[in-house]
């Protein structure tokens, strides 16, 4: 199947996204609604499990496989992949699992999403020193701006692929190789691009992102990325029988550790979670991430002149390599956004709406791959329909 | 309904419990099957998933009603209840939360599941010193064992409610009194013993428990109960967006976490997970745990002289209050159990496979309560047919 197999028939699109009956959902920076083959997949999971039970061999073959595919979406190893989510679960095992030293410095954003500056920020009570960002336009963190704030004691750099306010993302490779030339660790909330830009770790060290936005999977299934010659570096810090070795279930007289991925996997997966990450990462593979990609691109550059045209200004950038599908606007004057944002849910229409720092609203719209320009269209005619 | 009323109509049997129509399936204590009742929850919301998206008012009344049931069914009250699973990390919560010093002596059992063994050996790395209690019979750790164990720098007791091999249920009552009577914290893995007997946190400081055995629910669900007035002892140590304040989804510059349960859960819930867990504890609660108890040691009874009747050495208690639904035995001569297990899995029987600490097979049988002594005859007539 092809995205434009999708966008060319109504009736496949709406066998694959069922919302789209509907509704017109454009809020997967925030959690994304299921396609089809994630819901079917899961279901079918269900049935088995009040069949036959819920551990079968099928589930551990499943398991493996599944990272295979996560770890080819992000250019890793299938050994570099731990199944866990949500991302904040992965960030703090980052945050515990390093061994930090009094005075090191770890460089972070303060307005990126409290998720990824949170756990740093709790490390200041084990001495580390924070060292925020400061882009000259809110959210766009280019190489230079990450360079001048390296310091012979920074210890890692800790960013978001795509900042969830303004949609900037990120160049991934450079401020890796950047960062990584100088030997500090890289660490990347991924989770505003892996499904929706191509996201390589060939130069990132740690990546955490759960597949309930662009990946288009359940809530608290995700992947978290270690480099695998780090896997003796960063201590699991969450520990049970299934990460350190345990024959015949009897516990052994040292803690080791199980080799892969898996050392970071405390106990049971969730497996029904990951059978939906799984097929929703399958259809994503499938029409081609690259594919998604340039779709996205091109369904910003239908909506950014028509939100422009009802008199708002779009957040930059609006276009090229740092734009992403997120898109977020505000206006000067005109009926207040609550206002616009309940008038769109009155008619089937999702979005989100964010303030920033100053507690100014904004409309953010982040469609997928299966959103249309009619879709856009319709939405920009009922903001239009709010005075 | 009662639990009666499932019994006593194999068809009503069967459509609450699937797995009833061709598997007698006996291994709770192992990863159980769902009821249909939890499978439908998770379906029905999986719909809603694909149609409206998976975040919506009712995920998190629903959240919120599931930390009132699971509250209610260990005593506790819904605001000291996180929504967190596997039981490993609850308990490693635990062990990275509190503030250890060198020469704290933490009191639990080498031969314990090895998820409730190596979080606190892993604590060694911090000074911290393990005392192993050493029961006269595996598993049965009486108060008068604990006691033994305690001296005055006994900082916290970390036990199984009920012992996944020998099925030695605890008195978690008179151990927790003892325990911290003297000051000490009183960390318990309850999942064996949760959804199968009455389980209190009212002497329980700390209680971790997935769902996925006595409960009936899904992998990676779970309940952790962190007794109010430790909520600020034990620091959150999974970090994210969801339990430290973050108004407008902007990071503050202080780390302040949510009240409540909700402090431990650090990011998106796995809310499939969650309905499936809540419809099976509703489903628990329905036919009533009291009940459940008492049919379990019923069914007990009638597997223990049926196996001794075949060679078999049942490991006790095979009776009275420390007993449990888990009835593990083994046998000199005969044939091998493997070779038993296999017979039994080629007829539709699932039971475990267990092996001691010096390597010798036992069989484990743990029926819940829908389990019928007809299964238990039919079981025991498999055995029989091994030469």
């Amino acid at each position: 199947m092809t995205i434009d197999d999708i966008l060319s028939n109504e009736s496949v699109r709406q066998a694959e996204f069922p919302v789209s009956r509907d509704t017109i959902f454009m809020a997967h920076g925030g959690v994304c609604i299921l396609p089809q083959r994630s819901v079917k997949a899961m279901q079918d999971y269900l049935e088995i499990c009040a069949t036959r039970g819920q551990e079968n061999l099928e589930i551990w073959r499943h398991l493996n496989e599944t990272r295979v595919v996560a770890a080819k979406l992000i250019g890793a190893q299938a050994s570099e992949i731990a199944l866990l989510g949500p991302t904040s679960l992965g960030l703090s095992l980052v945050a515990n699992g390093l061994p930090w030293q009094a005075g090191d410095e770890i460089v972070c954003y303060h307005d990126d999403y409290p998720a990824n500056v949170y756990p740093w920020m709790d490390l200041q009570r084990r001495g580390v020193v924070l060292k925020f960002l400061e882009p000259d336009v809110p959210g766009h963190i280019t190489p230079e701006v990450v360079e001048r704030a390296l310091t012979p004691k920074t210890r890692m750099v800790a960013l978001a692929s795509c900042h969830f306010f303004t949609g900037y993302r990120i160049d991934v490779d450079a401020i890796g190789k950047l960062v990584r030339g100088r030997g500090i660790y890289f660490c990347l909330d991924a989770i505003q691009t892996v499904g929706a830009f191509p996201t390589s770790v060939e130069h990132v060290d740690f990546l955490s992102a759960d597949a309930h936005k662009w990946m288009l999977g359940p809530m608290a299934a995700g992947i978290f990325y270690v480099r695998e010659s780090l896997h003796e570096v960063l201590r699991p810090t969450l520990i049970g029988a299934w990460n350190v070795k345990s024959p015949n279930f009897i516990a052994q007289d040292q803690v080791e550790f199980e080799k892969g991925g898996r050392r970071y996997e405390p106990g049971v997966p969730n497996a029904i979670g990951i059978y939906g990450m799984r097929a929703a990462l399958d259809l994503l593979v499938e029409v081609g991430i690259e594919n998604v990609a340039a779709r996205l691109l091109k369904l910003k550059a239908h909506l950014v002149p028509r939100l422009e045209a009802l008199g708002f200004q779009v957040l930059p950038p609006t276009n090229g390599e740092n734009a992403s599908s997120i898109t977020t606007a505000t206006r000067d004057g005109g009926a207040p956004l609550e206002q616009v944002f309940d008038h769109l849910a009155k008619h089937q229409v999702t979005i989100s709406l964010r303030h920033n720092r100053a507690g100014r609203a904004h409309l953010r719209f982040s469609p997928h791959f299966y959103n249309t320009e009619a879709e856009v269209d319709r939405v920009c005619a009922l903001i239009g329909e709010v005075k």
